[in-house]
């Protein structure tokens, strides 16, 4: 049977899937396009006995071949609604280890509107980050404590107090960083949490602490629950090491929490640009199982993500989606003051800015790191240049001797 | 501060990675495999203020680097016992997007005894699968219904009646087959397992059927809860597109029943040799969490993966792996009964052998293609030749002649 039909049109009860492929040697783009059509959706290697005109009609269609994109719509009964895993089993699964193919990447999948309303989205999304922060008309600074691995909770807690109050707005763990030995969830959880309550009675300042629960589900939602019952406003999750199931299980839960979402691995699908799986998708489905916050790239920083692909990024997560609540965009890794202003001209006012080593490191201490990255912010938003804010200002002067 | 240490030997308190690293322009192999064991252990791209001589002392140790293979000994100390996200967050997380690499994949990871031993591994393993389908000597001959969408409960009750009573163990779902509206996972549970009842009450033979589950956890833990009043004895599970936490929860359940793991979207991980997660990885991370059966290729079918590694996936998954039961594994995925000889000595009598179009396809009917890939079986444990053995077994020859 075809699965080619270059004719059609896309309806409303199509989920349409851009793929970048090339086929093997000696396999047309034709017939790659076509198997891969085949697999996703209710084909196999050969004809089987069980076919019918009925289950023919479910088949998916590829509508257009340019340039090695091709573009397949799925009848939007091949996907069980609410069941993100399911549906990437079939878009996303088998497909990218047929020998038909040599690259195939999945680089847009553009949902109907019953299936994104089958998904729950954000219960918390940027605009109640926004609310609940109380900042509204500027980037939020957050930092991720560093060593990444090895300070105790006490030593964090020593350090939170003192880069809150230098004006930091959210900080939290690392991806890496879970119920460890020299570090145990609880303790952190009750210490960090503590000083986050104490900012607000000092300051009024309603600071964020994303303490990450990633593990085993038990696990996360002992964590979750143990957050919300000392008053915590975040949870941090990293979401493609946990898993889309556990993702959702966790928002039907209505903890009522910030989902900061670390997007740690994601590279390993969507660093080659032929082959894999995008970070756009990514960042669909983390929205869809109702990520608050989202890793997206920082464009300057030491992860790879140019400024096109960030930018698109957070556009999506600020996006109307069929009414899904928006995702606050997170720009994290490697970054420091001196690519501040960069950072808000190229990805604007609704972001938060992460610093590890950026504050971390600064050669005077972690105080004078923060308060560096609040005096940039300060000069990205009254437009005056780095260079020139420097001269009256300390800390930046020695953050960008340091680093620029 | 170093994380280069070539005259270090790993001792059994390390976790040993192995990857594939190609750096990017300008950037040494060694400079490159330094950030790598920086920021997949306590390390970032600058000097912090927070670091202390007992932090140090966790730093993950470069201790090989030959032709692109550089070998990372991480102390076990980094890692929570028993949270496999926490440990692919650190090994295989941030480190794929760092902009000094080109190319990275994690081709193996060597856990220490005490992380095999804080994870549960397979409720029901290989002997198990034995056990419970009372076949000992053959592999097991396993089919997943095809139309891979599209079949309605109904349709699969009769066909899996026709398949089972001509010779075959094992039926599956597909991996993209879940609760559709065409299929309702509640009514296909009763009425398969009804026909593994009558089969049993017919022939006193014990068949096996694999009922998809995969979806959001609430969705998996009734349909596993059903499967189990229902007396069935597997469940099947998509094992990245559900993803870790949600695995590790539901082997935390005790149903008792065989997990056949499904792989789908391994591909986008594996497939490039260069880059991404290599299947071994992904094979031990599956035992670990408690898959009793797990696709891992076929060798001679329409998916990539040549015998040598399938070779050695099947061997990790029946090996000693510090006393965790083994796993039974899948072959799927493009086979026909022209391919059973070939297939049985490449890898062996503990295999699960699945045909989709290779059974559903046979020109007669799939009755006589579950009898065509029984007859190719018995060849091949009698060491006839498949021409040869045909001569008598008309189903048998009809199936070479449509696909040899």
């Amino acid at each position: 049977m075809g699965y080619i039909d270059l004719k059609y049109k896309p309806t409303e009860n199509d989920v349409v899937c851009s793929f970048y492929l090339e086929p093997s040697p000696g396999v047309t783009l034709t017939k790659a396009a076509e198997d891969i059509a085949a697999e996703s959706s209710i084909g196999t290697w050969t004809e089987v006995a069980t076919m019918s005109d009925r289950i023919r009609k479910l088949g998916a269609k590829v509508f257009s071949i340019r340039n090695n994109i091709v573009k397949v719509a799925y009848p939007e009964e091949l996907f069980e609604k609410g069941n993100l895993s399911q549906i990437l089993s079939s878009i996303a699964g088998n497909i990218f280890g047929m020998k038909a193919i040599k690259n195939l990447r999945l680089l847009d999948i553009e949902f109907t509107e019953g299936l994104v309303r089958s998904f729950q989205g954000p219960e918390v999304g940027l605009e109640e980050v926004r609310e609940i922060t109380g900042v509204y008309n500027r980037p939020l600074l957050g930092t991720i404590f560093k060593p990444k691995l090895g300070l105790t909770p006490k030593e964090m807690e020593v350090q939170a107090h003192v880069i809150y109050s230098n004006g930091i707005d959210w900080a939290k763990d690392d991806e890496n960083l879970a119920s460890m030995k020299f570090n145990k969830f609880e303790e952190r959880a009750q210490r960090m949490l503590g000083v986050v309550d104490r900012i607000y009675s000092e300051e009024g300042r309603r600071v964020i602490y994303a303490p990450n629960i990633t593990g085993p589900l038990d696990k996360m939602l002992e964590r979750a629950e143990l957050v919300k019952e000392l008053g915590g406003r975040c949870i941090m999750v990293d979401v493609l090491t946990v898993g889309w199931s556990a993702l959702q299980y966790i928002r039907k839960q209505n903890f009522g929490r910030i989902v900061h979402g670390h997007r740690a691995m994601h590279a390993a699908l969507t660093r080659n640009k032929k082959h894999g799986i995008s970070m756009m998708v990514i960042a669909k489905c983390s929205r869809l199982v109702g990520v608050s916050a989202l890793h997206t790239g920082t464009v300057f920083g030491k992860m790879e993500g140019g400024k096109e692909d960030v930018s698109k990024l957070n556009e999506f997560l600020k996006s109307d989606f069929y009414g899904m609540k928006k995702v606050m965009p997170i720009a994290s890794g490697g970054l420091h003051p001196g690519l501040v202003p960069k950072l808000y001209n190229a990805l604007g006012n609704d972001l938060i800015i992460n610093f590890g080593g950026g504050l971390w490191g600064h050669p005077q201490s972690p105080a004078a790191g923060a308060r560096a990255i609040r005096q940039s912010l300060d000069a990205a938003l009254k437009g005056i240049s780095l260079a020139k804010y420097a001269e009256s200002h300390e800390e930046l002067r020695a953050a960008l001797k340091k680093w620029v």
